[in-house]
């Protein structure tokens, strides 16, 4: 098993946590719509948030559904440690944290409300298995939102061979750590696959030009370019890819954030429900 | 010079024609709602369509803005006697056809108050040129729309390298024609390029899973997919790709039909407008 590369949404918080002004604090606000404007949950509802990580998510979830109560898991204590410091600086006090592996919960079946997955399938050897699980502690009539990105989705100009040979590295090595990040264009199937009802899947594109200077710094730059920068040393020592090419893809990425330059990523965002008759 | 290959729009015309049933026909209106949803024109203004080939966005155009005034340009002659026989089968009063080269337009500067250009950028090997000169005939304070697709936004599952190898027969042969099946990324930079002002660019996914069997049928069959077929002589001949693994890609492309498969294309709707000083 190959160390699995840093995660998109992690690079996308730490690009967050460095960023020095408010048109950045803006345009996080903008993504943040892109994947969660038309998530709300009722009040007095109880949602499992599986595979919270540093919280990334669950900052959002919690502030837009201050009247739900959140139960955040992830199998990573020192994640859980920091995500509960975000939520304690943001005074949020709807969300409790469980250390627990995704295979295994502690929770009875049709204990929850609602279900949201955010950028966790990716990194799961068992995809289906996991939301089969989390199927059966949704309560019948709730829902279950599943939200992945898809690295093959990448699209920029100009266009370099390289760059997406660049990307490839990320994909192989995440892949060989068990994981996958092409998954984003499988939402429909594994959560049909596992039984959810009524499932409606809908792409949601980051598309980035000169005219939205934030989204160039803080997406295509800080987010999927420091990604990919991210796993260069892994790249090389698995003898994936020579230095110069990769270099020269990375290069090729930050071209794309010049005045003509345009990138585009597409996540895609499902949301089915639990049948009330089985 | 290659013959161009059948573009995407006159093969989903023809998956058009040949629809037998209401479902394709509520389909149809929601790619047009995709594409063409946020595209009117006032009453009494006099809009230019360059390039409206057998007049498949003209149809759309003319009977979404029935109080505006078209003058739909195509250098085919035969392109155009279709186009005005479907207006005139529609009942469209509202249309005027000229035969025109896009490079040698019979107008004078600043004629119209807007000007429309849908998948015609893709055949033309001097797009930003026909920009600038489209841009000289809008009035200031006009709207200049263009939609492209992008051939390279293509993601489907299961994935399949064959099927990208035969896309990129299409790539290849439409690029020796002259034009470019991947710019549709590239609306902003060519408008901006052709001095089009307040540029802003948005991306239009045709996302298809099997919960939505009219564009499994309409979109991903008739109109990707028989699109692809359509080059196989010419690519063969061509010497671009071996028969078998052609096949091989067109066999993967209906894979994507099934009922866990899925289909992805994206296009590229640019609005801008002409300044009113200079």
């Amino acid at each position: 098993m190959t160390r699995a590369p840093r995660p998109l949404e992690e690079t996308y918080v730490h690009g967050y946590d460095a960023r020095e002004n408010e048109r950045l604090r803006d345009q996080a606000g903008t993504l943040v719509d892109l994947l969660h404007s038309d998530t709300a949950y009722p009040d007095g509802s109880v949602v499992l948030e599986a595979g919270c990580g540093v919280g990334a998510q669950t900052l959002t979830l919690a502030t837009r559904s201050p009247n739900a109560r959140f139960i955040s898991v992830d199998v990573s204590a020192d994640s859980l440690a920091e995500a509960k410091r975000r939520t304690e600086e943001a005074g949020l006090d709807n969300v409790e944290f469980r250390q627990a592996d995704i295979f295994s919960l502690p929770f009875k079946e049709a204990s929850f409300d609602h279900v949201f997955v955010c950028f966790v399938l990716e990194h799961l050897s068992r995809p289906v298995e996991a939301l089969t699980l989390l199927h059966a502690l949704l309560k019948p009539g709730g829902t279950f939102t599943v939200i992945e990105g898809d690295h093959g989705s990448t699209l920029f100009h100009p266009d370099s061979g390289h760059a997406h040979a660049a990307i490839r590295c990320l994909v192989e090595l995440q892949r060989r750590a068990g994981g996958n990040s092409l998954i984003g264009r499988q939402v429909y199937p594994l959560m049909v696959g596992a039984g959810i009802d009524a499932v409606r899947v809908s792409p949601r594109i980051v598309y980035v030009d000169s005219s939205r200077p934030e989204l160039v710094d803080g997406f295509t730059r800080k987010t999927f370019t420091a990604m990919i920068e991210g796993v260069r040393e892994q790249a090389l020592a698995a003898g994936l890819i020579d230095a110069e090419t990769f270099d020269a893809g990375v290069r090729a990425l930050h071209r794309a954030t010049e005045a003509d330059g345009v990138f585009c990523y597409t996540f895609f965002k499902g949301i089915g429900e639990k049948a009330r008759c089985a």
